[in-house]
């Protein structure tokens, strides 16, 4: 299955990043493609999903960002996002009325949790849903950003408070709810450019009962979502890292200055050591923490700590990797560049460097330094 | 004089800089604005030229890449390499000739020396210039890379290797020696987007013995321009740290998480103080060594030292600083990442981190390790 | 005057050191040696004291401190702590009484300020002072830890808190009012071997109202003395730093491995040219703000600043210089390693790199994260 | 097994070890306890051996590090280098001879490779041996330095130049061949202070033909006992990185400064996050590589991955746990210190920092840059 994915990635998707990544485009079929092969959602068992391994998914990711983490954030949110959300917390009907269509990439779904005013700090959601008993509808009022895929999604996983405070997910299916729904794009981003990034705004949308996520309420909800996600982050990170050591290497071996191939210099030998090094560690790592997700005897910290290091790693070999490259290395054909700038939303998205530093030193010192 | 261009630089330049990094566009029009203000070949006595002190040349180079490193670049490449080139080791001739109008912007030059094989080890150039007897011209062939300004240039400094196996510089004239010249844009840089960048390709390009610089021969020529041209880019890359650290400043005291400004966190607070400190140490220095080149105490290592800091340390800056902006931090209008990824070029150019490192250590122990 | 004390720091005090640092012991006899030379408190103006400028001292710390940085820690604290507490805020006959004696190494004195419950915490001082208007003396009592020379002290400036809450100096001279007075020596040490350090034990030791210091009241009166001894400690981490330079310059020109000396390889070469680069710009830093200071145009957070930033970057080129040693890195007699353990306190003392991070994160901000 | 070692490396070496350091001694008696726990030449299979796998000799390793590492590098020679040496290389007889003595700690061994001019450039061995065909003996003529163990040891496994240029290895037997031989022992050193370490001077030391190691011949002897000892060092220096975690986390939950624990601030728990995922990720790549090893599938290169990694990241959470400590950090008795000073020697030892990254380069590149 890695071996396929990894044909079609290098011998399909690799084709056309360069161009999408220049120009700012998502190209749809692609979902629809990826979806063919088995790969979204593949860890869901049934619901014509693959139900593979979470190592197995993995590995995928890794394939998937060894090209573009653009490319690897559309599957995440499919994946891990949508689906999840909707396999974890969803009726049975949910179930079977959007997996399937979802997993095939017929429809692209979105999740939106993050907020104008709260990165982080999501406890502080603004957005609301009002309960309406004679129509059984909830009205949606609120805003949301940064979130992938929004501009060319059919359904919106919402998170939204609750009278009662408490926050739930809603699926917004964009045909049937659209009225007050928008999704403008944002334009102007430089990393993942390959990817549709955008708002959701959110003017008394009306949503009906049974697509409301029943089954969860509090953070708990948008959270374990998000482990799902880091999980596949720290795995694709490592394949963007491979992907520059990869170009590194090359080039260093072909490019000739002062009579010897750059490669051949111990400066040159030194930086592919290190990233070389925090590679298998990384690569180690989420083999170790994969396998113990299949025996579900992994933990939130043991995610954090993994999604914190490998992005904060590989967004460092990218850069070095790209320093290596000399003045060739601005150059989008020569690839790292690319990866280098998308490594800094990958590094920052669903959890900063920081905030997880803080996750982690909570769980060593028992006090909260938020 | 710093003011004056401070404020053109922030209400002129300002306003335009995000979509003509977008858009990959240089405006020629603003090699004009800048000429207006004296700042082109500013340290130039005659000619039209101001005249000023080194460290007022560092002050303005300062305030432009504040802006942005294209601009600095264009300023750099215009008044160092091109009306330094000329005034350093040409004749009155085609001083008086060129000099005013490079002095106004009335014409742009560019600087032709690196080539697609050699980087930085520019030692081994291709270029050729032939001699003819008869008809008192040189004849160029060869091709140069990464040339900023070349594909809007009037004139092109070319250095290449002549007869005897050394290098000269030739002022070639588009309008009089156009023929076999091609100067293509390259498109597809990540970096410095709002400068054109270009190669120079020189096919039999006839170019007659009084365009030959020929107060010079060897790789003293373009170097000694190249020093002068590093100076300003170590204060001008102080200039687009300086920018970054007021971004995140500005940001991070406005953005709210968990109840208070991020920039009431130690995190945050001791990102600063790294930056600040790093600033103060990289502006103390140029107005060092600036002082000493006015002098002409000056050593090529000192501003090898000056420009690889500066560089280096400017780079970290903008990264961190992007990374202080979370996931607004790569949005263009922020800024920030436009910055980091400018200073990713400035970092490479005139010589890159490594090649610096290799010039010291050769200082420091007599003994050569390219 | 630097050449001079150059020369008796590399003859006299350097072949003492490696046995002083081994077996954790300080001679009196060196301050006698240092005074006669004028350096001690070289910048007071009167008193049988030198009136040189900021500068001056700061290139005679820098001088010491190339031996040991515990011969530096004994010169600032009888120059900076001592000589200038007494010299600010004595009265005239203080000032007569014991600047002269200090100033010859006669007699050696400490500053008690630091607490075993309170580091960089100082404004949370138990040490107290109760006046008792009959005896017309103060009665003080507390305890005071890392005190560099307090067990060879004659004089001891310690720091209590007064009736009135405020927190005032005293000058208490051990022979007239030693009695409760104790200072034990503190063993086991692993950094500035070659100075004493000890507690002061205070209880109820009588203090006659004339070894008051009178003219500051307030968390002031040591903290300018600090700012002083700061402004000396960055000078002298410089020294240190050039002295772990050279000697690892030394050695790797004359160390062949491969066929080569060590030096002629990428991977040293690189590492001595980050150093050099930190040691000149600490040292263009120092001259600076020594200039500011002359003129009394310096500020607390210029003085922090360097500080930090040169007491850190020696830490690091010291570990750094010991590492391209090897094996023999880890004795003695090749001397980095001792600096390195040395450089640990100096990094930690007068305020922790993390402590000044914070006075500039505040300074920068406005904002308090302490 | 692990328990219990680790219950004796508590409550025995813990209470012992200050006061060696701090006097650099070595308890001889300290190699027979650990005999007796059967941990020296643990994996070995026979001979008295327990015959453990390579992780659970891993584990041992990390417990006995966490004390000093002066106690694991005592436990390394004697069980990778001497038993090994033995075990691997040596006839029937020689295993039998000496294996069980020294699984014991009835005698003590060390192994004799580094010279004084031939660090990590150990090719150009000086050392020789001269076999004499009437005697039966060999004649060894040499120096070897930095040998850990050597002033205490019964045996000295020692590396020559035979006559026909290649390595081959011999047992010197102190009580049967020890004139001629001499082992100094090394003082002022400030890393590994509890361990001896010394020279081995061979003035016409002669062995006879039976305490040749015979199997072996060629640098592959000696590598292939280090790679096995790097191996351990990866798993101890983990070892000493979680004591220093352990050691500032403790400090920090209980040191308090402006009015909260030191564990409760940002820069503290940031530091904390950094230590706990190298940990992390070092423990993680021992296991991998240890079972590996166990079913023969590692290559050298992984280890020399590993060890580096290991050992420099342990360093590097040594010296900041050394700072989280502040002042009292400088202490022997808040134990930090001394790992940092013993990681100095552990970072550098069996292969530095540079030079595995060197072999590393190699193997990714196929240049050769030593």
């Amino acid at each position: 299955m890695r071996d396929q994915f990894r044909a079609y990635c290098q011998e399909k998707l690799m084709p056309r990043i360069v161009e999408a990544n220049r120009n700012e485009v998502f190209d749809r079929e692609i979902m629809k493609e990826i979806g063919q092969l088995g790969v979204l959602g593949c860890t869901i068992k049934g619901y014509d999903c693959a139900g593979v391994s979470s190592v197995s998914y993995g590995l995928l990711t890794r394939e998937v960002e060894r090209v573009d983490s653009s490319y690897r954030s559309a599957v995440s949110v499919q994946s891990s996002l949508v689906m999840g959300a909707i396999y974890q917390w969803g009726t049975e009907e949910q179930k079977q009325r959007y997996i399937p269509q979802l997993a095939v990439g017929e429809i692209i779904g979105c999740f939106g949790l993050t907020e104008p005013n709260h990165g982080s700090d999501i406890g502080t959601m603004e957005t609301n849903a009002k309960y309406d008993e004679a129509s059984k509808t909830y009205t949606l009022n609120g805003a949301k950003t940064w979130i992938t895929n929004s501009p060319i999604s059919d359904i919106f996983i919402v998170w939204a408070r609750c009278d009662d405070k408490k926050v739930r997910g809603f699926i917004v299916n964009k045909k049937e709810h659209g009225k007050g729904l928008e999704a403008p794009k944002i334009t102007g981003k430089f990393s993942l450019r390959a990817s549709q990034t955008g708002m959701i705004l959110l003017d008394n949308v009306k949503v009906p009962e049974d697509h409301l996520l029943p089954k969860v309420s509090g953070m708990r909800g948008p959270f374990s979502c998000l482990n799902n996600a880091r999980y596949g982050i720290a795995w694709g990170a490592m394949g963007a890292a491979e992907a520059c050591l990869g170009y590194a290497r090359a080039y260093t071996l072909d490019r000739k200055q002062f009579g010897r191939p750059l490669a051949n210099t111990q400066l040159m030998q030194k930086k592919m050591a290190d990233m070389a090094t925090e590679i298998a560690l990384g690569l180690t790592a989420c083999l170790q923490v994969g396998r113990l997700k299949d025996k579900d005897l992994h933990t939130p910290e043991m995610i954090s700590m993994l999604k914190r290091n490998n992005a904060g790693k590989a967004l460092a070999i990218a850069r070095e990797a790209r320093d290596m490259l000399g003045g060739n290395g601005i150059h989008d054909e020569y690839h790292i560049i690319r990866h280098a700038m998308n490594l800094e939303a990958v590094n920052t998205y669903e959890g900063t460097h920081d905030v997880h530093a803080l996750i982690l030193g909570r769980a060593i010192t028992g006090l909260n330094a938020f």
